[in-house]
């Protein structure tokens, strides 16, 4: 039973689908397909997203995978309330949102991941190596860095950690947007997308 | 029951993963992302994709969409055969392959569409405007530009048809590849995707 | 005698040390790069810059060519006064700033030019037409499109002028820039630059 | 007196105009313009460039600094006479070429100098450890990047050497090329450019 608001099976919900606080950072379409792709979301994968946000990437592996147990973790109280509302917009219900902080609030939750989705903290790569002991075999943790000192300690940490397939991609999307007659050119700040695989 | 190659429900398969022949083009990972995204498969879609090569876009969407009805229109009798054993490849059953020039094959083809692909072919912007006849109303098409005058001619023919929610991104991801010690950066060319819905 | 301000052979002098209008648009150093160099002037050029701005590209060229003659044409009267201040902050003697509007001005332009940059206005591409009679022989036009609209209509405009030498390229810079205790990658929105030849 | 070859005040040769030696790099105009830029060349600047390949950045250093003193660095014999050559080719007469490996041979080369460019090299940033102590106060190093590596080391160098203006650029330049009828986008490997200033 789909979502009313997006009844379709492809991901890519575009960015103003989702309700919004201000200051809260949202995963963009573009990098939000990357994520999802990388994850390779399984029907009953185990999926925990750390420094969800505006909860994009719960939204959208509950939308791909109604089977799957998806737990998001966020700090800010207001926040964890912004995923939750819109995983209800979507009517997405295999979500469950944890307030902590990483990697100190992981313990709490329930069960070892298949799939582990990186999207926020300062320190992501002491998180990447927090996580990679709680991971399955053959689990996958995919990570964003949108500056040079996480792409590095990442790109190394993966590496220290003996991740298989480790790939690592840049996406630098321009969107033609619709000024007055004219369609103008505009950047879409480019994000990196770093990815691997537990033996 | 998923493939056995693929058995994720995320899209995104890699490039390597697809049977390929020398010249023929491959829609790559990143864009046939975007792809999937502006199609906004349903279940039940019926989907044409004009000039599908390789078949990536046959394959993935007969994997996020096993019960819609997929057509794929290829000149080359030889990738005709490649489009079906691609097909086989990943266990997708939901796609016929039609051989055939555009617009002239179009008539063949059994059932208006819902959702139309134009991967290919000189003169998209005139097969636009054929497909946009058979489109059924709220049907959306999508459109590969890889050169200057197809982007212009298409986004002029979107406007001309009077299409709803017309979008254009340009792609251009960059990965980072493993070349010995190192991983350095390297460019996909970059691609225009337009999308536009019918009223 | 090079300026107090920017001492340097290299040009790429950079965006903040121009004296700005709010609203005003300022070419970026990393397209000026380019523009500069498509114009390949010469010493003793004779260069209309079109649409001037800020004043960067009069500024840059007067201090690459202390001998060329560079009329900077601009509409506002106040932009033109714009114009004056930065040539006079970087020690540029060399500019005549006209104030008029593109294609009706040109007459009153003392010489027909060896160069002509193109940086704006909405129909560029009747500029171009225009312009194109006044260039000299062997004379270069660069311009820039920052929307699909005049992307295309340069495109077409240079090929039917039977212009020489035509070159488009995308310039899609990222800035690495510090926040905080971080580099963040932050993207240029992209421009495109067009040039070409006259037999 | 102007090159016959390159007779204008702007650098940014085509990349044609060079000789070439197979397997050789060579550093792409688009790229050669911003790393001009950042060198911030004088007059008088004596200037090193470590990693010379094809030999474009000492061509164009000279050409616009026909009274600086530039050194090449290279340790292939044949390399350094591709250099020699397209010295010649473009009537740059102020540019010596010294065979030899960085950091030995550093200490080979005649005076310290205000101006540092790293063009290649597998630890480019050891070497961009060493030639700091030769760089005059207020001199200037400019380095490349074109893998992760070295983009993090490098960066990682000149913050350990309190390096001052620190400017990071990522440079993805998209060429609009001519193929048959049409013209079709095709993307520039992205490289960094990274720069900075002694006290």
């Amino acid at each position: 039973m789909p979502s009313s608001i997006w009844p379709y099976n492809s991901p890519g919900i575009p960015d103003d689908l989702f309700e919004r606080l201000p200051g809260i950072p949202l995963t963009k379409r573009e990098v939000r397909l990357l994520l999802l792709s990388y994850l390779r979301l399984e029907q009953h994968s185990v999926v925990w997203d750390i420094g969800a946000g505006t909860g994009t990437i719960p939204v959208e592996s509950g939308l791909l995978c109604p089977d799957a147990q998806i737990y998001a973790v966020e700090r800010d109280e207001e926040v964890v309330d912004l995923i939750r509302h819109n995983c209800m917009r979507f009517g997405v219900k295999n979500v469950q949102v944890i307030q902590g902080i990483a990697p100190h609030c992981l313990e709490q939750l329930p069960k070892t991941p298949h799939r582990v989705c990186l999207e926020g903290g300062r320190d992501v790569h002491k998180t990447l190596e927090q996580v990679w002991g709680y991971l399955q075999p053959q689990g996958r943790v995919v990570a964003i860095a949108n500056n040079l000192e996480s792409l590095y300690r990442l790109s190394e940490g993966f590496s220290k950690l003996q991740a298989r397939n480790i790939e690592v991609v840049q996406s630098s999307v321009n969107r033609l947007e619709t000024r007055g007659p004219m369609q103008v050119f505009a950047a879409v700040d480019p994000i990196f997308i770093l990815s691997g695989e537990k033996l």
